[in-house]
C-alpha cells in the first residue's frame, strides 16, 4: 500500500450528462482511523444513475456534493485498519467509500458483510442497494403478485435485472425493455423473461408494450421515466401499479418529457409511486435471507460489468447514460 | 303528468366541448312498470363532468352512449308506480334516471333515498355520489390526516367543495383552487377554506401554490389534471398523495398536456392515485352516518347550482366545462 489516498474529486457541475471533464484526479495522505473509524482500501466501487443527481446544486432529497470534494459512491472495502468494535482487519464493509483508494470512514453507514449470505460481488450487487431497490420497490411499492404481467425498463441494467428475476421467480409474465440486441437476448436467454423489447428498434414504444403483452400491464418498474413510462401507462391494466425507481432517460435531457396518460390512471384506478429503498432500512435483513436463497440455489443471477482501476470510474459514469452496461456497473479499484 | 316521457337523446358525438348541437329532445309513450320496476318523475338530474366522457366511442371503462339513445344521467326521482318491494309511490329514489321526465327503472341501480340523513337537495350532493366521491376520495385514497396542509382544485366545484371541506372539518390547512373572485370568495368565506387561488388572475400557477402553502402540499386531490397537477407535483412535500378524481381541464382539450413532473414522485416518494367511487360501494353506509351528522350540526354546506327544465340540460353540461358553475350543478326537471 502506497501512502497516498488516490481521490477523484468533482471540478464542475455537468450541464447535462456527467463524464470525465467532470473530475480531477488527487492524492490526500491516508489517514489513520481515530476511535469509531475504519480505514479500508476499496476493492468494488457502484455506478449509480442516483450519482449524476447527486452532483446537481439542488440534488432535492440528499445534499450535493460540492465542488472539490471527492466524488461520492457506495461501495465494498477490505478493512486495514479497525477501531470501530465487531470489524478487524480483513473484514469486508459496505460503505459510502467515495471515489478514492483509501477512505477513512465513520461508524455510521459502514457495515460488515455477512458472507455466510453471498460473496462480495453477490453484495455489490443483489445483496446490496441494488438489489433491495429492486426488491421493496417491485413487493412493498408494486404489491407484485404471482398473476402479474410485470413490464421491466432497464431490464438489462443493474436494478432493473433484480426486479425482472424477482418477478419471473413469482411466477409472473415478465417483458424487459433494455437497448439493443445484446442486452434483449440476455434478457430472454440467461434470465428467461418471457420477451424483451428494444427501444432503440421500434418506431412505437406503446405498440411494442402492446404486442408483447396484449392483455396490458399490471405493474410496471420504471426505471427510465419519459415516453416509455407513457406507454406503460398507456397498457395499463385496471387496478394497475407503477414503482417509480428512477428516470434514467431525463436525468440530463435539455426538455423534460410530458407524461400524456396520467389522466389514465383514473378510470384504470392505477396507482404510480416513488420510493427510496433507505425507507426500508429495517426490513433489509429479510429481503437479504430471500435474496441470499435464490443466489444459493443459482436460481437468481446477476451480470456486473466491471471497469478496471480507479481512473476508470468517470468514464463509467458517462457510459451508464448512454445505456452502454449490460447488468450492474461497478470500478474494481 | 302528459302521457309523454320527455327525453334528450345523443344526436353526434361531440369534437371537444359538449353543448346543444350534441343533442335533441324527443317524446317516448310513458311505459308502465313491469315486475321489478318503477316508474318514476325526474326530480333533478345531476351534470357530471364524467357525462363528456361517456360521450365518445370509447369512454374506457363504461360503455359508450350510443347516438340516438337517452344521454345517461344520475339523478333523484319521485316514485309515480312502484313494482318493487319495499319502495312505494311517493317515495324518493336514486338512480341512472337518464335525461328523461319519466324513466322506467329497473330495481338494479335504483336506491330508495333514507330522508332521515338528510333532505332531497342533500341526497343530490353531499349523499350522493358527489359526496362520496370527494370521501373516498380524500380519505381511502388520499389517507386523509389532520395534520396535512390539503390542495384541492376544482374546490367550487360540486366534488371540490366536498372535498375541501371534509379536510377542513379534520382540522387540515386548506387552499382550494377555482376560476375566478366570486368563487374564491365562496370557497374562504362561505367555506371557511384557509385560502383561495385564483387560477384566472394567476400568471403561474406553481408559484401561486407555493405562495399560499409555502411549506408545500401534503395531499392534493385533483379535479382538473393538467398545468394544476403539474404545479401541485412540484409542491408536493415528501410522503405526499396525489388523488386523482377527474381532469377537466383535459377532456375537450385538442392535445392533452404532457405532465412533466412526476420524476419528481422518487425523491419525495409521493404517490398518486386514481379511483372511482363505486370500488367503495360497500362502505357507503359509513361514508353516509359520518356525512349526514356534519350536515345536521351544520358544519357542512353545499351550494347547489340549479338550472330549470329538462331542456336546460345540455346548455348545462356546456356550462360545466366552461367553468360558470359554483357549487354542484343541477337540472331541477
Amino acid at each position: 500500500m502506497r501512502n497516498a489516498n488516490l481521490q477523484i474529486v468533482l471540478k464542475s457541475r455537468p450541464d447535462g450528462l456527467a463524464g470525465p471533464e467532470n473530475f480531477e484526479e488527487t492524492t490526500a495522505p491516508i489517514r489513520a482511523p481515530e476511535e469509531g473509524e475504519v480505514l479500508v482500501e476499496s476493492i468494488y466501487l457502484s455506478i449509480d444513475p442516483a450519482m449524476r443527481v447527486w452532483m446537481d446544486e439542488n440534488p432535492g432529497y440528499v445534499p450535493s456534493i460540492g465542488i472539490g470534494e471527492v466524488m461520492r459512491a457506495g461501495g465494498i472495502g477490505r478493512v486495514v485498519e479497525s477501531r470501530i468494535a465487531g470489524i478487524k482487519e480483513g473484514d469486508y464493509v459496505q460503505a459510502r467509500l467515495g471515489w478514492q483508494s483509501h477512505p477513512t470512514l465513520s461508524s455510521q453507514g459502514t457495515h460488515k458483510l455477512d458472507l455466510s449470505l453471498g460473496s462480495v460481488e453477490d453484495w455489490i450487487g443483489p445483496l446490496g442497494t441494488t438489489g433491495l431497490t429492486a426488491w421493496f420497490g417491485i413487493r412493498a411499492v408494486g404489491a407484485l403478485s404471482g398473476a402479474d404481467s410485470v413490464l421491466v425498463s432497464g431490464a438489462a441494467g443493474a436494478v432493473g435485472q433484480m426486479a425482472a428475476q424477482f418477478a419471473k421467480l413469482e411466477g409472473c409474465l415478465v417483458v424487459g425493455i433494455a437497448g439493443g440486441p445484446e442486452k434483449c437476448a440476455y434478457l430472454t436467454g440467461e434470465l428467461g423473461l418471457d420477451d424483451a423489447i428494444d427501444y432503440r428498434a421500434v418506431d412505437d414504444i406503446s405498440v411494442a408494450v402492446s404486442a408483447a403483452m396484449p392483455e396490458g400491464v399490471d405493474l410496471y418498474f420504471d426505471n427510465v421515466g419519459g415516453p416509455t413510462l407513457d406507454a406503460a401507462l398507456e397498457n395499463l391494466r385496471p387496478l394497475g401499479r407503477v414503482a417509480l425507481c428512477g428516470r434514467i432517460s431525463q436525468t440530463a435531457a435539455a426538455e423534460r418529457y410530458g407524461i400524456k396518460n396520467t389522466g389514465l390512471l383514473i378510470g384504470k384506478r392505477g396507482r404510480m409511486q416513488g420510493f427510496i429503498v433507505s425507507d426500508y432500512n429495517d426490513r433489509y435483513d429479510e429481503a437479504r435471507q430471500w435474496i441470499s436463497g435464490k443466489l444459493k440455489t443459482g436460481e437468481l443471477k446477476q451480470r456486473l460489468h466491471v471497469l478496471d482501476g480507479l481512473a476508470s470510474a468517470p468514464e463509467g459514469l458517462s457510459m451508464l447514460f448512454r445505456s452502454q452496461n449490460t447488468g450492474k456497473l461497478v470500478v474494481k479499484v
